[in-house]
């Protein structure tokens, strides 16, 4: 098959790669994705650096199978703990989301206060500080873990009584710091943006990794002559080690589109 | 050792089996206890009936070799998944926590209308209802799955705005029924009481499945004269299978105590 016609892959450890998809249908209508979401062994967050590596290799190894051109990881925990060994042992382009947003952050500040929200996993692993911080040293981040924000999603509960006051528990410190700039540093929060807006008011840009990340992608398919230019609709398929219902429902709420076809495979099994 | 002296173990899957460790303490203050936290697997919610036999047999292992005179299963998702394998293999009384939960709500109700909340995996087993049912075939049981409820009691976020609203929302359809008894089918529910009280008002009478589980390893206990009856404080030691700091941080709220000792094993290896 020609390169360009190969597709992209997303790897996810579940449902929240969906945000960056989406990004990537709207801005590269034309390219095919295959996404996997690891819902078998969801979340990642509370592992080991050692077996979230494993999983990671897993499940991109997977992907390679699939004849993939590039790969997304669009999972913040993975991002923040195993991309460099990624990209050095996968022979295709593979981004993270953590870079993408760190230098949307740092373009999008004024007065250098920029705030990150994500998972404790995220959180506490000061991926976002340091990749913020080696692009601009002047600028000050301030962080707060939001655990709540991920069972709210998958909830459904976006902008409801409950949204809000958990929104502005978890935001009304970052907001006393004074930050102009806020990054949504897990793949599940885009979903919340009317509510956050509302706790933090018209003044405070909120960087979506998903959209940043969608816009990198397209930047590597440009620069490596990777982006597909024959003419037809493109192919998404998507792929779980578990649970496709429960994937399906929440997972449609994420998309806006139907999920199908879906598959259920076994990393372990499948990348032997 | 005389078997008197031995410890309850006591098994879950997470920090959510402490309420039941607490109620044991309290309604048992001379027992010696060991209790295993499967931390580094759980949530077991989502996961297959297989996996989660398998883990279990793995912790309950782990128990025997700590010589323990009776084991709870302070778990919901294990008692509605595995509990009868669990007592036909293991050669000492084993309990769970939906029978006594069942057992009391069907005791309290008096207009025959009881409500049981869960998490998904709980509440789509159908075990509470079953159980309830096989008491007292003219009861009617409804049921409600409250996922956001673990994530609010592991954010120590008992009795604010978020865990009212979202009380609300979920017992809504419940109170509608005109229930007059609530199974908190879930260990972390009983540290809710007090919103759940708020939403249900004083009429609902609210089923505490740790008290209940607790007066039942009482009975069991004299019934086969097992309690302990030698003089000296009880010894207490505690076992996860990952994040202790984590355990100790979110645990200490249910167990309002000391978690110490605290060590890390492995309960693949242990079982060995």
């Amino acid at each position: 098959m020609e390169v360009r016609e190969k597709p992209i892959g997303i790897f996810d450890s579940g449902v929240g790669g969906l945000t960056v998809a989406k990004e990537i249908m709207r801005l590269l209508p034309d390219e095919n994705i295959v996404y996997f979401g690891d819902t078998a062994r969801v979340p990642y967050g509370s592992k080991s650096k050692e077996t979230i590596t494993r999983f990671a290799f897993e499940g991109v190894r997977f992907l390679m199978k699939q004849d993939v051109k590039m790969i997304v990881i669009a999972c913040n925990t993975v991002s923040a703990t195993c991309l460099e060994e990624l990209q050095r042992e996968i022979p295709v382009p593979v981004i993270g989301v953590i870079e993408p947003g760190a230098r949307a952050a740092v373009k999008a500040t004024e007065n250098g206060l920029i705030g990150v929200i994500g998972t404790e996993r995220t959180v506490n692993s000061g991926a976002y500080i340091r990749a913020i911080e080696s692009l601009n040293g002047g600028v000050k981040v301030f962080s707060k873990a939001c655990p709540l924000f991920v069972p709210l999603v998958e909830e459904g509960w976006l902008d409801n009584e409950v949204a809000y006051f958990a929104a502005r528990i978890y935001l009304e410190p970052l907001k006393k710091e004074g930050i102009d700039t806020l990054v949504l540093g897990c793949t599940h929060y885009p979903l919340l943006k009317p509510t956050l807006k509302k706790v933090m008011g018209d003044k405070v840009f909120l960087v979506d990794s998903a959209l940043e990340t969608a816009r990198e992608v397209e930047k590597i398919l440009c620069e490596k002559s990777l982006k597909r230019t024959k003419e037809g609709d493109p192919t998404y398929r998507f792929f779980v080690s578990d649970n496709p219902d429960k994937f399906i429902k929440v997972g449609e709420r994420f998309l806006k589109r139907p999920i199908d076809p879906i598959s259920v495979i076994d990393p372990e099994i499948e990348t032997l």
